[in-house]
């Protein structure tokens, strides 16, 4: 058994005893989804992407997921607010670049945001492949049927999941906001990023069991996130160093 | 058996025969579990808070929740001009001042909100205590694992709800939105708010009894909704005047 | 049996194997039921309101969606953008007029959008009593207790669908999302409009059967978007020609 199972289940624990705020800038589709993954999980998310309340909001909350699906006028001015808030502070932000294949505007500013190194960069095949790595110090995460994970020095694949996730939307920007809830609780970036999707890819495959199309699958899946436990991670997790 | 619990009853009977048009104005992640609420208790949600248009939503409407959660600019404009379409009319407010102890500029506004005198005002305890008591005539109704109404001379306790409740995101928000619906079929506003909130509890408690967590809670909640009766609230209810 | 009903499963069949993408300019309290419906049914949604982005996304969609409901600026400023990107190209856009009767502004802008010709037209009786018939060439259909379709010259009634449906809110808005993806298979207008509420009443029936209430109708709604087969709408299909 590979030591990140134990280490994954390890960081659940702390998750669900230390209950940190996370203040979420994302897309209008998938913010009740979120909120729901984060609450479920004992986590607190905030949600505002106010721009004059942004800054007082990431600034007391534990972590930033930044998420560019749907990307409101107001939530790009919001951002870059958010983040001069808490890179003085050393708090850990996490990218989202969701479509950024499907316009050019979006894109640029996804460039951006990458020069400014995110500690998780995470998005799929397409998205990556026209953002390649983030800068020294940000992880790379590739999601899809496997998700890969890599630092520039190590790498880390993580096998579990179900397909069901492709037929709910927003199961993408969960995996984000998971991530960020699992940096609060991970000195290392890569085993934070790393073990919220072994618990996600685990959770998915318990509520899959189940579940009878995508709408069930979607009830079930914030069950387990609120019952999966770390012997259930040391059971099922299946990653690859 | 307190006369209360058979009062609820003759309320919820009242609102599922008249079928109420209730304008909310609420938070971007609160929207679609608020209308789902209420759509499933027999009421009709609207939501727009386009300026342009909210005057003639809310003065058609029976009822309207004002709620402060994810403060968009737009919704910020909107609620001083549905205040100024309702007010000469007499149709009752509700103020749900989410998360205003996380920003100074929502306490603010909120501090505003409840100088304009709404029917009733509704926080969890963080917020309560920022905001003290509303006006004269204001209902004050802090939420928790009990509601405790006072409106300056009664005060009344609901015992009933679960702790699921806490882990699904927005139903603080739908309670906001259920008490702007029972205003609607009672007189006496302390009488309504206490309603809303015993029968609201009965339907969590029912919920989580077949709920294997907030997944599918948040699914029996909506049946819940929709099929709670006046004997269920005989049974179940447990208040403290 | 009508030849209808095997059209249908023809249909979705290629739905189901083509994937086609469907951009929605929807309402914000329907966004993520309209994305997981066409998710479930195995299409792309994509979402953005964003007038930069907007024709990029449109112009890379098969079909569009125009909803009315909360009318947002921003949408609003999009909708003319988008039409503008996919008119040269031939593609199809589907009308959801959503309570254009409450608002004067709304039923101003919804009557230019029709002038503009959409391929389908889709409302509940008070909307379409306002709104009329669309132009030449456009398919009105009026959904309710029975779906009333009609060209110019032919009409066409879909009698399948459950009461449920009324107390889940946005059930309406994701019909017109299941219109803008049937129009990506189907070469008539008629056909792919019927075929697509044929289909969705087919659906809602079997969810109903299994379903305690609005909740737990909602999940197995998705499941059955996902599940239903050709054979299932041969078999309780009722159409009227």
């Amino acid at each position: 058994m590979s030591p990140f199972l134990e280490e994954t289940g390890r960081l659940l624990s702390s998750l669900r005893e230390r209950k940190p705020r996370i203040h979420c800038l994302t897309n209008s589709v998938a913010q009740k989804f979120t909120a729901d993954g984060l609450s479920a999980l004992g986590a607190h998310p905030s949600m505002t992407q106010n721009v004059e309340e942004v800054a007082a909001f990431a600034a007391s909350a534990d972590a930033l997921l930044v998420n560019l699906g749907t990307l409101e006028e107001a939530r790009r001015a919001a951002i870059p607010v958010a983040l001069d808030a808490i890179e003085p502070m050393g708090k850990p932000w996490t990218l989202d670049p969701v479509h950024c294949e499907r316009s050019p505007v979006r894109l640029a500013f996804a460039r951006e945001l990458v020069a400014r190194g995110p500690a998780v960069l995470r998005g799929n095949r397409a998205e990556m492949a026209l953002l390649g790595n983030g800068p020294p110090g940000t992880v790379s995460v590739t999601t899809g049927p496997v998700d890969r994970l890599q630092d520039g020095e190590r790498t880390l694949s993580i096998l579990n999941g179900d397909p069901l996730m492709t037929q709910v939307t927003a199961t993408g920007c969960l995996a984000g906001a998971l991530i960020a809830a699992f940096l609060t609780v991970s000195e290392d970036r890569m085993t934070g990023a790393g073990a919220a999707l072994l618990f996600y890819g685990v959770c998915a495959e318990i509520a899959a069991q189940e579940a009878r199309g995508p709408g069930s699958f979607a009830a079930a899946l914030f069950d387990a996130l609120a019952n999966v436990t770390p012997r259930d991670i040391i059971e099922r997790g299946r990653v690859e160093t």
